[in-house]
Parts: C-alpha cells; sequence; structure tokens
C-alpha cells in the first residue's frame, strides 16, 4: 500500500477494521501496512476509538505488550437494541401475521438485510463476552439470523439439516419431539461439519416449548461439544413454565399472548432487556 | 449527534457510509448531522472516495443537483477477486470434497464469514449495473451466498422451500426435474413472501445441468416476476452444452473434470473471469 496521508489513513484503518471484526491487529502491521511509526497509528486508533465507542459502533480493545494490538468487537448500546426491537415487535403485531398454531409471518423481516445486521450485532452483544468457536442453527429460517451473528463475531456458522438426506458424507441424525406440536422429527449434522470439543452458540428464530434447541443440544452432545449460549429472536411466552424445555437462553422479543380468534398479538422485548447488566 | 473535528467526522463518515451500501445519502443530511457546511463535507467524500476507489473497496458515486447526494456501491477489483477465487479452487479441489454423484463438500467453506463476504462482494461487483429488486434463492446451501450478496446490494432476500409443509400462508408449489439425476422435486414459495413484477437475481451454491435454477425461473413466472440475473458459486462443467438448461449466467468457479475413482478434480475460475468487460 502507497503511504496515505493522516485523513486517508483514518478512512482506511476504519474500513480494516470494521471488515475484520474480534480479531486482534498488531501495532506493527498497522505501522507496516501505512508506513507510519507505531506513535501516529495509535494516535489514530485513539481517535477511531473515541468515535466507535461514543456512537455505539463497537469497543476498540487495545492490548498492550508484545503481543499486543487492537481488536474491534461490534456492540450495540442497549438504547439502540431497545428501539430497533420495539420497533420490530410492532410490526409484528400486525394481524395478518397470525399462523395456524400460533406461530408468526416474519420471513419478510428476515430477508431484510439491514435489520439483520441489526439482529446479529444485539447477539454479539448479548455473547460478547462468552468464549464461542461456532454458530449452529438447524434450517431454515434461523439461517440468516445465525450468519449475521457470524458476521459481527468472526465465527463460523454450522446448518443442521432436517432430513438425513444430506449429500455430505457420513452424518449423525437425532430423533427429537417438538416440544408444542409433540410430534417426533429428525435432524442431522455431518460427521465433518464440528469438531470436537467445539463451543457452540445455537441462534433460532422462534422458540416455543424449546424441542428443537433441545434437540441440537442433543445433537451436540453426540459430538462431544458444549453449549456455549442459546439465542433467539422471539419466544412464545405463552407457554407453561413447566412445559419449557430450556431455561438458559438469550431472546430478544417475546409473544406474550395471541387470540387466534380476533387474530391479535402482543409482542414486547424479550428477556434480553430485562437482564440486570443491562 | 455531537459536532465532531475533522479527523473524527471522517471515522464516522466512513462507516456511516459501508453500513448503507447502495443507498443515495444527500449533503443535506450529511451537512445537518455532522453540523458542517457542504462544502466541508464534499471535501471529505473526495478523501473517502480517493481512499474507497484505491484500496479496492468499493465505488462512492456522486450525484448532482438538488436531489443529489452520494451513494457507496461495494465493488471487487478483478484482480482480487481472481485472487480469492484462485485460493477457492485450490481448497475445493482438496480429494477429500468429492462426494457422491460428482458433487463436492463445500460446507465448511459456506460457514466462513470472511469469504461469504467476500463472495457477496463479487456476486454484488457482476451485478451491480443490473436493475435488482430482490435475490432469490432456494434452501438450503446457497442461502449465506444469497444474504451476502444482499448485504452488499442493499435489496430483501426471499427463500423458496423445498417442500410445500411451509407454515407461511398459502403458497405456490411447481415440480421441476432436477436436470443431472431426472428426478421430479417440488419447490415452493409463499405468495406473500414476492411482489407481483419484481425483478429478481437468483443466487445458488453450485449448478450442474440448471435443473433448480430453471425451476426458480418457473415459479417467477408464477408471480409475473422476471429473471435480472443468475449468479453460483461453482457450475459444473462436466454437463455436455446440449444437456444445460441454461446459458446466461455468472459463475464464479468452473468444476471441469471429476474422475471419481481417483478422487481428482480440477477446478478453475468460472466464467466471471473471462468476460471481455473483466
Amino acid at each position: 500500500m502507497k503511504k496515505l496521508k493522516r485523513s486517508s489513513r483514518l478512512v482506511e484503518m476504519t474500513q480494516y477494521l470494521l471488515a475484520r471484526p474480534h480479531t486482534l491487529i498488531s501495532l506493527t502491521a498497522f505501522a507496516e501496512r501505512y508506513q507510519s511509526a507505531k506513535s501516529s497509528i495509535s494516535e489514530d486508533l485513539a481517535i477511531i476509538k473515541e468515535v466507535f465507542e461514543e456512537e455505539g459502533i463497537g469497543q476498540l480493545h487495545t492490548l498492550a505488550g508484545a503481543a499486543g494490538g487492537v481488536k474491534f468487537k461490534p456492540m450495540m448500546p442497549v438504547a439502540t437494541s431497545l428501539a430497533i426491537i420495539n420497533e420490530v415487535c410492532q410490526t409484528l403485531q400486525q394481524p395478518d401475521r397470525v399462523l395456524p398454531g400460533g406461530y408468526l409471518y416474519m420471513t419478510d423481516m428476515l430477508g431484510q438485510p439491514k435489520l439483520l445486521a441489526d439482529i446479529g450485532k444485539m447477539f454479539a452483544t448479548a455473547f460478547a463476552e462468552s468464549q464461542i468457536d461456532i454458530i449452529m442453527t438447524v434450517e431454515t429460517k434461523g439461517i440468516p439470523l445465525a450468519y449475521a451473528t457470524a458476521a459481527c463475531m468472526n465465527i463460523p456458522v454450522v446448518i443442521v439439516r432436517r432430513d438425513n438426506k444430506v449429500t455430505e458424507g457420513s452424518a449423525v441424525s437425532i430423533n427429537y419431539v417438538s416440544g408444542s406440536t409433540k410430534r417426533i422429527q429428525t435432524m442431522s449434522l455431518a460427521r465433518r461439519a464440528l469438531k470436537e470439543r467445539s463451543r457452540v452458540l445455537i441462534i433460532d428464530d422462534f422458540m416455543k416449548a424449546g424441542g428443537t434447541i433441545q434437540g441440537m443440544m442433543d445433537l451436540l452432545h453426540e459430538f462431544n461439544a458444549t453449549v456455549a449460549g442459546v439465542g433467539v429472536l422471539v419466544e412464545s411466552g405463552e407457554v407453561e413454565n413447566e412445559e419449557r424445555l430450556l431455561t438458559d437462553y438469550v431472546s430478544l422479543a417475546n409473544l406474550i399472548a395471541v387470540d387466534m380468534k380476533t387474530k391479535q398479538m402482543e409482542v414486547v422485548p424479550g428477556n434480553y432487556f430485562a437482564m440486570p447488566t443491562n
């Protein structure tokens, strides 16, 4: 790269950091990239850090010492996320979204790249301090959420298939009971898709009793992997407590009431916003 | 937003533009956001434009006049994309990736957020000048590619399902013949998922004879929508020309030969890199 002026270097460093979240970049690497003294690089990073933190873009962590450097963590301030989620709740309450069985039509929302990026950033914020190797979801509607989160956290995604016709070599299949409908279903994952002892963040779009997520946890057990966290976009709070298979999870929205006759729904922010740390 | 110093404003404007691709932002909006004169904003944009274009981040289009402003288009220079695709081809040629039927195991690669972002940017570059309203893909492996492209182009995604058990209200189903296996299969799309007369970019991970993509095109016909482009990550060049159902598409890589006995494969850059405009 040719040597840049200060102002151009700030632009370039900003884009470079934004494109590499959760990646440690050494001061030496920056100094070489921009043919500049480490002291100038440090001053630039201080400016970027201040803007990123003041404007709610994320944190810039500086690690001192020989192995030191800087790491950008996308983080969304709780006020920003709450404003976005309140809007999501409003949209979800539109009466024509009620589907048979008390499900919600939200496929259109899960197709919007800007909203997905925001939701991914919320999950990345919720799990920023967890040690996570990989994100897992089950096809189909959880996939965009999993990838949006992975992009912010810079970790890979693995997709569990709902059939066992996978053309991906040998696979592990399990049966699980969908908690609310009590139907037995199958999910499977290719043997080579997940390393043993991985720490896994499970992301899904909707959780009623939690049977699907419990199924993913059972599947992880087959791979000697562990659950490092569970995040869902919408939980259905209509489930009786004793029916909930899972208690430790983060939800961004909560569908607390559905009246199938009037097609009236009540959707409120999820448990993420009720946590004491927020 | 509080008034920022020049250097901080450059950082903020850079992240603001990067987060809003293919979105027209007026100079007035910027001037108000930063409480600065339009002349200062214009100077800042000139610096950002130069860095974005020199470093292969994308183009900054300036539109003059009352409705004017600036629009960031992520674009990847062909040399950068070719270097990435050459690496992809190398990885795809690993012998343990050959699956029965001449398919390629590439699920692990489709789980890497950085690679996906790069591929999305390549498709966004290939179709930057096309008028596109929405991106369509069919579950499951095309989904991350479709979203990565959508994020760069700032347009929504719609996912075609392989079954008709969708819990998404009334749906249109079609049968199609998978070109290489000659099996009849079903795909379906919820009625409300796609507006009539939409201009659609079809994205998928793998194309042999093109039956699946032809199926999506038939489905579009049911919605009075039109195909604005077709992009695939890997095409299988092994198909005889007369068997190919589709001729107008962009491929990033081409699996030109598979020897099932030795598990040797040859993967080369796709037709995107053979186009005269590149």
